[in-house]
């Protein structure tokens, strides 16, 4: 393996959504690490969609990711999101030096990733090959559940989580100090404020912690100074978090 | 960390179902060490599903897990099967000792976990709190796109990894012997066999790799074996794998 400092960073994913490679992003841009997001560069730079594509087909050396993000560090291809950040975590300082805390962090990120995907389920609960128009009722009825359920309990967790671990006072969801989940969480966090903004809000008096972990990560100097760049991509309808106001819950009177 | 030969292994999962325990009980079975399936011990024994639901509240020490399955080895619990297979892997000989192979193994196995929900999702795509009587018609219309569309997409993809790995031969998905991936490979593949038959047979041609390493993971002696005991269990319609005719495709004539 190369040495870490000489290492050039390339992100690949779909440009023009945060999408799962917001993780991704959120944990260069905290680290303060130079990064290339191929498929916004230009074609000129070697980049764009195409480039995107082509690596997606692979290099016939290392293992050929099934999806977009994936990551390229030299001669290293790691896809997944959750195992992408269990490469970049040590890397980056975004994770304690201990196996069992490294574990930890990995096991939160994995169900962070479900969520995610459950997200998604409620605007694609048939098919992503079919527009959202296309499966409208049954993602009313699939947001519903979500919103009810598993929304209040996937978030219960996370808030018991970060209130079981005194290390930190309750302040981050690993160790003593930020990692790469907190991160993650801040993105969900806000992701869902984007899209369920009235779901969210029936759970806020539940969740003290990871509201005030979202909004620490928020005002760290690093993370502000993105997130008011263009580098940070707004939120949108072809994303994972989408604003279908009809796929959220009635406000709370 | 305790030495590996004093380990005692405990797995907890929900009885009755193979589901997601499934792809950990085939690791120990294949390691042949010794495992605790605790909610199917009985009550005298310290097992049964109150054992369950107790280590499912934490232990106050350890990372509480989200859900089922997880496994406690001393003071240590890992919960999200690809977590657990990365941290069983090394200890049952299952995975290569190279960082670059044991990530790539990782990957491989976070990719199976998303066909795995995908499956899932194709019986219940509204809501895992209504039976699948309430949900049937929508399950027709995912289980019609995943059979047409992601089945074909995922298993082509693991065909070409086998294609790819030349160390192997096209024998094994991670380097050159069998690792926990082959084994969840094979799991994966005898559930869609079961649930899809007709949907498995439309692409059967296109993917000889996969069926021959599924047969030779039957094959081994004491899969082989397992798969003969009573601590296999049979795939039923409480698992993640259904057989639900009117989910299946066509037959081809």
């Amino acid at each position: 393996m190369t040495k870490h400092a000489e290492d050039r960073y390339e992100l690949f994913y779909w440009p023009g959504i945060q999408g799962r490679g917001e993780f991704i992003r959120l944990a260069f841009e905290e680290a303060g690490v130079p990064y290339v997001d191929v498929a916004r560069q230009s074609a000129q730079e070697g980049g764009g969609v195409a480039a995107l594509q082509k690596a997606l087909r692979g290099d016939g050396k290392s293992l050929k990711p099934f999806a977009a993000p994936f990551v390229r560090v030299g001669d290293v291809v790691v896809a997944q999101v959750a195992n992408v950040l269990q490469f970049l975590g040590p890397r980056l300082g975004l994770v304690p030096e201990d196996e069992d805390a490294r574990r930890d962090a990995h096991q939160l990120q994995l169900t962070l990733a479900d969520l995610v995907s459950e997200v998604h389920e409620t605007h694609h609960p048939i098919s992503n090959a079919l527009y959202y128009e296309d499966q409208k009722d049954e993602a009313r009825r699939r947001a519903s559940a979500f919103v009810g359920e598993r929304l209040p309990k996937f978030l219960g967790y996370f808030e018991e989580v970060l209130e079981r671990n005194t290390r930190s006072e309750g302040r981050h969801l690993v160790g003593e100090a930020l990692t790469y989940v907190d991160l993650s969480a801040f993105q969900v966090l806000s992701g869902l404020g984007y899209a369920f903004p009235n779901g969210l809000a029936q759970v806020a008096a539940n969740i003290p912690r990871l509201l005030a972990l979202r909004d620490h990560v928020a005002a760290r100097p690093r993370i502000a100074a993105y997130l008011a760049s263009e580098r940070r991509l707004p939120f949108n309808e072809q994303g994972i978090f989408r604003r279908y106001p009809e796929l959220d819950a009635a406000p709370v009177h």
